[in-house]
């Protein structure tokens, strides 16, 4: 099959087309036909030598794909060969075939393509069990999300607000701010030129954000502190901006906050699985009838994941980049 | 009333006997009779102007006592005149009256003398929600304790073993060591001699503490998250070693840690309520049987109420200083 790979750590160019065996699915696991797989951030740090993939993974990038099951494993009882299917994969999406666990893949959302249903998985299982299951994100409340034009923040967006939140986004442009309002967002803030805890503060008649979804870390952690609400809940998806961080620690205490966070690649696949469960009767409906949709950004084809990459990495992409794998 | 009042911010010396009008019970309230009246640092810090008394509570130091029932207030049905209970109260404990909500006082645990039961309620309603509502420490699980033969760290030591957790405290001294161990600890860390990290991982096979109760803050903030096991949980209650902190937040995210903290004074008395109710049940028969008992640094009269702040101040105490109002 054809397949990109990391020939070496290093920038984009070393992404390179290769040829690899089919593999074959294990107990449990279905065989997807990929037609499409999502470009996420672990995938550029995984190339780059930062980020290895977890022990038994496959070398290949790559955390999402959407395509059609093409054999069943023993045991994998509800897929049947043909089914349309999106799925989280333990890496090696950047394929024309991949195994994953069963119970990892959903039915691709009533009309939607291979391409937008290969940019679901990674975003909405991280948004679904970071902003509601681990943040509790409730109607009525209060969500900061910054990021807010990345796939995870406009997925965060979407989903808050059409679960009954308020979202307060940030991004780095005007343009990128007109985007998180067009998604739903109440309240989008340039963090180029505006202070997200004074607007926070200001937003919310003093009281702060119910919770907070940031990957930046570094200086934001402090700030973070600051803009929540009393019984607040902040949870750390990645620290771009780096792990180190200087912080009030006290206000944890005096106004009760929850500082939290997770990484979900080395999540068993039972745990997955119960995320996929929870999806697909909370969300699912929602993107049928497009209530939410995953914001896309642009599409490259399997062997050009390099420039997909460089799109990444230059920071102006608004949604989801995703590979074509035909 | 005799009381002991701050006259102005500063050291042990400006706690001054003064007399006072004996308060009046409001609705819901009853008015204590005071026998004993335990120390706590939050009252060092108001001494010191650091920590002024919310609005509406008595400007005089003191969060908990022990005594009789001396009036009822409207609607104060649980109690009667000449009850002997123990209670949290906003303030004022350092006087011959106070006035406390009927739900935050709770009997005198079967045999305890008044000194003793002064010594509970402020530890007692910290401790149990934060290590174990806040914490969610369960049965075969570590509870890291800093400060262990402080008031706060002899309880959870004792309640935790009491319930079938295995307790690792630090303290900073041989002889605080072998106190902790006393209580219960299996393994006592003298932090000026050993790295707390280190022998949290030694003795859990490298896994961690579940739960961590920390008043400290400061430097061991980051050495808190090393310390911490998968899934751990980090309750903040004081920082006495400073508010600000350096610290790697990505351990929050890979371990899926949850850090937070509370600050029992400015809650409700509806919240302070439902935690006596909650002690009452699964508590205080095991103070009846002696299982669990606070343990008793020095008792000084009323009148040297600063005798009582040096000691504290000084830091030599293992356990609870007690006021012997007569």
């Amino acid at each position: 099959m054809n397949v990109v790979a990391i020939s070496a750590p290093g920038g984009p160019m070393v992404l390179k087309p290769e040829r690899r065996a089919v593999p074959q699915p294990g107990p449990g696991e279905i065989l997807i036909r990929v037609h499409a797989a999502g470009v996420n951030r672990p995938d550029v740090m995984q190339r780059k030598g930062a980020y290895p993939p977890p022990k038994g993974a496959s070398d290949l990038p790559g955390l999402e794909v959407a395509g059609e099951v093409a054999a069943l494993g023993e045991g994998a009882a509800r897929w049947t060969v043909g089914d349309r299917v999106c799925a989280l994969t333990p890496g090696g999406g950047y394929a024309e075939y991949v195994s994953v666990h069963a119970s990892n893949a959903l039915p691709l959302p009533a009309g939607f393509t291979y391409t937008e249903a290969a940019a679901l998985p990674e975003t909405y299982f991280t948004v679904w069990h970071n902003v509601f299951e681990r943040g509790a994100l409730a109607s009525g409340e209060v969500l900061l999300v910054h990021g807010g034009t990345s796939g995870i923040g406009t997925t965060a967006i979407q989903l808050a607000s059409a679960r009954g939140a308020t979202v307060i986004a940030t991004a780095g442009s005007a343009e990128k701010c007109e985007a998180c309002l067009k998604l739903g967002a109440t309240r989008a803030v340039n963090y180029r030129e505006e202070d997200f805890v004074a607007v926070v503060k200001e937003a919310t008649d003093g009281k702060g954000a119910n919770v907070i979804l940031d990957m930046v870390g570094g200086s934001y952690v402090d700030r973070n502190l600051s803009a929540a609400a009393v019984e607040g809940r902040i949870v750390q998806i990645a620290t771009q901006g780096g792990a180190v961080a200087s912080a009030d620690v006290s206000r944890i205490m005096v106004k009760r906050l929850t500082y939290t966070g997770s990484t979900l690649r080395p999540r068993t696949a039972e745990f997955k699985g119960a995320l996929a469960a929870a999806l697909e009767s909370q969300v699912w409906p929602l993107l049928a009838s497009r209530r939410v949709a995953p914001v896309m950004d642009m599409i490259f084809p399997l062997n050009d994941a390099w420039r997909a990459h460089e799109r990444m990495e230059e920071g102006t992409h608004i949604g989801k980049i995703v590979l074509d794998v035909g």
